[in-house]
């Protein structure tokens, strides 16, 4: 800006650490580093992935435009024979959310987990190979986060041997599933099972929607796309649909056996196989939801830093050069609790990986007694991260001033499709209220003698924790706030700026213990107050600010302590 | 959403207050309520108004969308003989950025406020007719907030009695200014005056840009569109612009020489208007933003508070009607606070044109005893209203769950069309740094004796408040954050779900010197920490994040009070 200075070079060589140590570091490993630098640069070269003129596009050339991409990754992947994870590297340095990320993200998991071994060969043939593509139909437009309430039927006909899948009400509709509104061939589409007349409650199955010849839907079939979402370019990309059935035909073996059948005389049959096994996938999920949001967070945190360090406003009296914004306390005070919490959420998903890996283990030898606390911890974590990132994303446009809302500057669209996260895969609230369930159980039970263990595993110092007054103040602690609790990690992380912090803060154990009290003494707190209902559910329902507060702290303690 | 029962009107039915007073409350008078009723109602039935289909547009059809739109207006304008006050809600509820906002808002009102009665009369009376159309071009690639590192010269010509207005540097080009990128054929231009080789700092320049016959840039003017900003919709209809000068000539009498001139000689003469006028101007404005984020939060609250009212998900374990969402105390939690908010900026909004009726009084009979206080308050309030209300209609989309993500639920684009008033009309950060000066200038003034007033006279109080320990827990405040802060007024104003709060909060006195008390404290901690350090100045950039904390608490403070 200032007669062709790089201020990121003069700022990059203040580095006081291995920036190249550090790469590694954020990838997870050499080999993740060494993939994620190849594909990226196959994308970043390729003409057909350019991104910059999806801001002018109107919404069906975005959409073309989407399609273009998509098959010619397609083509990329299967010509250079790339491996799983060099696919899903191409997938996502394409930026440019799609259909193919619900066939490859939830329909073919879907019937992975909750197909029979016959279904999975069946139809995980066909999709592997794109010759189905398949969407992910839960929500309807009357219900979201309340799976169970679902309206859609699917009712057994024993004559026919098939299922009719009706959508008895409005409200039935389907209604946002992605992919769903233009391209997709297939659904999984939960719906009510009815077999002699007994509702069983929602069940998967796999339903065609369009014909495999010339892509018109199937008679009983009413699809479309639901229209503009939030900002430019952003999820517009991606077709979004509703979905309505009247009286529709699919042969038996189309639901999902793999937990619970239908005989062919109607008959209802749960198989021994444990339903916990569904939680896997949803920890699989979460636990890629909170990579994405580092990821997320980190692109935003990258460009408001540099252009913090490029750009210069205010600070010469003399007429000199003027002061870098980044070197003004208040633009730090902003930043610099993002890039550690960017960091923090990285070190937290590894960790999830890790725990991922552990819960299939004992889920393939049938111990299921962890599997509360990591579904817990995986919630709470979801709900976090995205929050936290999202807030964080725009803040990092804030700091870029005027510039910051400008298309081009990358925030204002990153914001726009980031923004769902907080909402689709539960809605922030509701999980943090699920988090809410199992800390009151946990602490319920610890006068039962039960050990509690691993992300809960501090309640076990129960007395202690109770007792200790922490050298880090204490009201602070439990007045503190998100904003706050970000500075905590931030200081912990970086080690920056911390004249003014007390002594207690730069040490580690002293923060995780002062975190593990306030989160302990909140969940305790909530637990005394439920405790004085006569009704534990009208209690819960009084108390549900405050439970969500506990299940944030014990959330963000989560954090910190890995 | 279930069997066409209208939960709005049940909601409606348990209002406990008067309707219909509250609603001249909210519009401020009978006569401001009357007004807004008639035109709002002329807006909405007349076909070229409709935004439905703005989403869909292109950035060309969206921009011809907005010249119909205005010339409209014009028309009705016109014919109706509406009067000024009309017309402004006219624009208003046409809701639709464009050029005409600047003429209008900034073009006209600089031209008044630094032109000689002479220059008034001429330009004003162009720009009235719309017979040339102006925009307000002070902004520059390299400096927005710092607007005394602006680096466009004038240069008087005493050969030719001319200005020649340059460019000098890339960073130089105007850059941000609304209506300049396609439509304005004059602007009011910001730049360095030069008289023989002396720089007299910046002032303004009216300067015409586009030829009056074929609209074409005239000859040593560069002017385009600077392309998309965040959203759909939203900010897109307006043609933000760029410019650059190449020795540009215009004549000396378009120099803005209501409080300098420069003479035929080119010398420079300050005149005995005082220069504080300037300010009246800028209170004007600023309480014109914060009517503005009322309305706009008011928009979004009352979008996510019907939709909380109908939308219904859990709590029927029998299979009954479910819970609507509004009743979930989480969804009160977030929501009512923000309810609250919109009422209480309303009523400080009200509170500031009182207060620039009050400036402009004082002003004409030259007193500029309470300008600094004036100029404060109104800086900080901004920075304050703004934010909060950004922040709002985003916590509103969420609460409307996924349908919130949805373009036609109103929040994607009302959010889009709403940040950058964070960022206009003075950055957030940079104003509450200039509440901050103004507070640690009256905290060392108190020893001296000097009585504060206005916002700030309960300073005068300090011994009473520093020793005062409120009933309102001590520690709480001293942490509260904006989100809390909140939750306080939407106590006082709402008097809603207090069961868990001590009983002094519901005492308006004990709360508002709990806020005193809070908002003292800060600012004398950094005034003590301030004078710690031998360079004021250099303390001040060490302590600008507590500065910043201090001001907003005196701004808090206010519309606690107001
Ligand atoms: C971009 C996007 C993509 C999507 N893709 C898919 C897809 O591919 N397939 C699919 O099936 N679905 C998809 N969805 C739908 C998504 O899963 C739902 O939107 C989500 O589950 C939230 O449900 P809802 O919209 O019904 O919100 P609601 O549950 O109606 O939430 C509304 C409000 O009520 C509150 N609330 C609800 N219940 C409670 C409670 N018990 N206690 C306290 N507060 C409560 C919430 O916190 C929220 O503030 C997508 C959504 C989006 C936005
Ligand atoms: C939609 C829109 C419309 C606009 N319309 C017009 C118009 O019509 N005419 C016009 O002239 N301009 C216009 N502007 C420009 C606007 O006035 C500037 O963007 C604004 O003044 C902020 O300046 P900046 O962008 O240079 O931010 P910067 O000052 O560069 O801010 C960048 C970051 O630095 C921080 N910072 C800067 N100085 C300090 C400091 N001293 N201490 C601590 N932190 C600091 C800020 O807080 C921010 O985080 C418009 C802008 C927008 C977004």
């Amino acid at each position: 800006m200032d007669g062709g200075i790089d201020h990121l070079a003069d700022e990059r060589s203040k580095a006081e650490f291995d920036v190249d140590a550090m790469k590694l570091v954020w990838a997870g490993s050499r080999h993740a580093f060494d993939v994620s630098n190849r594909v990226s640069r196959l994308v970043a070269t390729d003409p057909v992935f350019e991104k910059r003129n999806r801001a002018v596009m109107s919404r069906k050339e975005l959409f073309k435009n989407t399609l273009k991409k998509s098959v010619h990754a397609w083509k990329i992947i299967n010509e250079l024979r790339l491996s799983d994870e060099e696919a899903i590297k191409l997938r996502s340095f394409m930026d440019q959310p799609g259909f193919l990320d619900l066939h490859w993200g939830m329909f073919v998991p879907a019937i992975k987990g909750q197909g029979t071994e016959e279904q999975q060969k069946k139809w995980l043939s066909l999709a592997n190979k794109l010759q189905i593509i398949g969407c992910y139909a839960q929500t309807e437009l009357g219900h979201g986060s309340n799976v169970q309430g679902l309206e859609t039927t699917a009712t057994f006909d024993p004559k026919t041997d098939q299922f009719i899948i009706h959508s008895p009400t409005q409200t039935s509709s389907k209604f946002w599933p992605g992919g769903l509104g233009k391209v997709s061939t297939h659904a999984v589409v939960y719906a009510r099972l009815i077999t002699n007349g007994k509702d069983h409650g929602v069940h998967g199955f796999i339903v065609q929607l369009r014909s495999l010849d010339d892509h018109s839907p199937l008679p009983g079939i009413t699809v479309g796309d639901i229209g503009m979402k939030f900002g430019n370019g952003a999820y517009n990309s991606m077709d979004n649909g509703f979905l309505m059935f009247d009286h529709y035909r699919i042969p038996r073996d189309q639901m999902l056996m793999r937990l619970s059948k239908v005989t062919r005389e109607g008959k209802y049959v749960a198989s021994d196989v444990p339903r916990q096994l569904v939680y896997g996938t949803m920890v699989f999920v979460r636990q890629s939801i909170v990579s994405n949001a580092s990821n997320a967070l980190a692109r935003a945190v990258c460009i408001a830093t540099r252009y913090s360090a490029v750009r210069r406003q205010f600070g010469s009296q003399s007429g000199g050069i003027e002061t870098q914004v980044i070197d003004y306390k208040t633009q730090q005070n902003r930043l610099f609790p993002l890039l550690a919490s960017a960091y923090a959420f990285r070190f937290v998903g590894e960790w999830l990986k890790w725990l991922y890996t552990d819960v299939t283990q004992r889920l393939e030898a049938s111990d299921f007694a962890t599997l509360p606390e990591a579904h817990a911890c995986t919630a709470g974590l979801k709900s976090m991260t995205t929050s936290a990132t999202s807030d964080g994303i725009e803040e990092c446009r804030k700091l870029c001033g005027g510039h910051g809302y400008l298309w081009c500057s990358g925030l204002p669209e990153l914001f726009a499709v980031y923004v769902p996260a907080c909402t689709y895969e539960g809605d922030n609230v509701v999980l943090q209220l699920q988090v809410a369930r199992f800390l009151m159980k946990t602490v319920s039970q610890l006068s039962s003698g039960k050990v509690p263990s691993g992300t809960t595993a501090y309640m076990g110092k129960a007395k202690h924790l109770l007792q200790c007054s922490s050298g880090v103040q204490k009201g602070y602690f439990f007045t503190d706030t998100c904003r706050r609790f970000i500075l905590v990690i931030s200081i912990c992380f970086l080690n920056y700026n911390v004249e003014h912090a007390a002594e207690d803060w730069l040490n580690p154990d002293m923060v995780l213990e002062a975190f593990e009290a306030r989160a302990l003494r909140m969940a305790v707190t909530c637990a005394n107050n439920l405790s004085k209902f006569e009704n534990q559910e009208q209690g819960f329902s009084e108390l549900l600010a405050e439970l969500v507060e506990a299940a944030i702290a014990h959330c963000q303690l989560i954090v910190v302590s890995k």
